[in-house]
């Protein structure tokens, strides 16, 4: 099995890139595959004093920016590490591809490249959640912005067969992010999506508010990826908030300091179950391939994770089990 | 100044409305009608031992109960304590109206009896937020679920004003909450309202992501009451996630108990900064009087804060300052 990297894509790309990649081939003994600038990345190798033989590197010439408009680069730069990385995995049959860069490009590409699963008519971008019980599965957080329901009923199915196969969920219970819990509740798009998923043979149990998102109220969040890419921001927005605050507090007075620092295990603790970087990177649902997306700031860390997710989404066959579900999915009439 | 009062609204009402309306009479010296159930109100005057004349009561015979469909039983219960104290703000001329009651309900009796100011097609709910710098005001979060990008631009001029005569802001800047910050990004709808409101004659700073909503990057944030409503819900779980995990781990052993006792005070700095209620109600801009919601969970601190802000709303005649902005504002044309 091969994972092939984009290691140009990211904030503090290529160099946390190699690092997460490198710290992976040790801690998980995987195969990878480093598309990119291929001097920068044997500079990098060499810095890191890695010299063995799990890490190839795929030259590639052209980088997609972090804010270039997603379908113009894609169409434009056809030599870039993300398109070329994608067309080796499509080459490969198998394995897995990811990148920290420029999530639109990547979606775009990914749908254009691999094509999507049957039964899917657009992607969706998952990603695992902190709650006060176990993690929950969000999505779409932003691949999707002028959803339809059909297209969430699709992220249902998926997100069903990715939380029973990767989170190892029994019987995912799923839920549509809404203002409240009636059915009346919301925007006509979303009454119109709650009466698509009640009609399903899926494991729909209503409406979910922004305030239960990390309650652990169900299995799987579903959302167009506008509300999910809000949502998302918004809750890391907030956690800034609070650690600035504790931050601030912590360090006012000398005993705070010292009260702090005997507290420091447990603040480790606490920003670890919030971190995203531990959860890995966010699988793009929909594609005929395994393709992870790392956020543009990722740390060496996060890379690292992201690679083990893509190890065991790939080892699991995540997609087999998806268009297993799709394949059994029942789609109201009226929306056939 | 008569500030009216719905005694029969929020969770925990009557009790704590009228804890909140005692504890606001003796600190502001506000005159104060409540409506609802007169015995259950005297009954809990009287065990605050509240002899002053300084609240009145207006008897009500119905109650609008917090999952009622707004529209049906504002239509139905014409007796309501929200009804009626709606009206009652009419024939004064003058005054404020507070409810922690069924928002939509409040929203539909408040249009529908006070009617909107003139240049104003859709009332908004706006909030304060508190930011890593001073606090912001959002608006819409769930007044108007199904908005048109000149909704939002009616709410820039109104949150100006507000701004400005409210909060203390000399010149307020205002950005779209939007998922990038590039003029192309988002919904049709969002890329509408982006040029509706640059071509507008508003201080617009552009887009705003979620992750900034809380980092003070401007001093309005304007959104449809849909994606509002989430944001503000997401960030009140993500809080809430985030104090729990706190509490875990600092209970966790007797080095940590002991730790956080000697951070007590400056815990309680940090919840008291992310604390709604610090803030009062939240301002339903746009009807023609002044109208004020207090979240279903207001705690009697919350309702005394929110009264403080409706008395500091009706001294400073913000509708005033909002029929100002709202005659002075540029519509372009395509849209007028």
């Amino acid at each position: 099995m091969k994972i092939i990297i984009d290691a140009m894509g990211g904030d503090h790309a290529p160099e946390v890139v190699i690092e997460g990649a490198v710290a992976a081939v040790k801690e998980y003994g995987v195969d990878i595959i480093l598309t990119g600038d291929e001097t920068r990345i044997k500079g990098l190798l060499a810095r890191k004093h890695y010299t063995g033989d799990k890490i190839t590197i795929h030259p590639t010439t052209e980088i997609i920016g972090m804010s270039e408009p997603a379908a113009v680069s894609v169409r434009k730069k056809r030599h870039s590490s993300i398109s070329v990385g994608l067309n080796l995995l499509k080459e490969n049959g198998q394995g897995a591809f990811f990148s920290a860069g420029n999530t639109g490009a990547v979606v775009c590409a990914a749908t254009l490249t691999l094509g999507l699963l049957p039964g899917v008519e657009r992607p969706g971008i998952a990603i695992v959640c902190p709650t006060l019980k176990e993690v929950s599965l969000m999505v779409d957080v932003g691949a999707n912005i002028d959803a339809k329901p059909l297209h969430i009923l699709q992220y249902a199915a998926m997100a069903d067969a990715y939380s029973r196969s990767v989170l190892n969920k029994v019987k995912p219970t799923i839920g549509l992010l809404n203002i409240g819990e009636e059915a009346t509740k919301g925007t006509d798009f979303v009454k119109e999506t709650y009466n698509l998923l009640s009609q399903s043979n899926i494991n729909f149990i209503g409406n979910i508010e922004g305030k239960d998102l990390f309650a652990g109220k169900c299995d799987i969040i579903l959302c167009d990826g506008f509300v999910g890419n809000i949502a998302l921001k918004v809750s890391e927005g907030v956690a800034a908030l609070i650690y600035g605050l504790i931050k601030t507090e912590f360090t006012a007075t000398f005993m705070s300091m010292v009260a702090a620092f005997l507290l420091r295990s447990n603040l480790k603790r606490i920003r670890k179950a919030m971190d995203y970087s531990e959860y890995g990177g966010a699988p793009l649902l929909g594609v005929n391939g395994i393709v992870i997306i790392g956020h543009g700031r990722s740390s060496s860390k996060a890379i690292k994770n992201a690679i083990r997710v893509a190890k065991e989404e790939v080892e699991r066959n995540v997609n087999a089990g998806m268009l297993d579900t799709l394949s059994k999915l029942k789609v109201p009439s009226q929306q056939a």
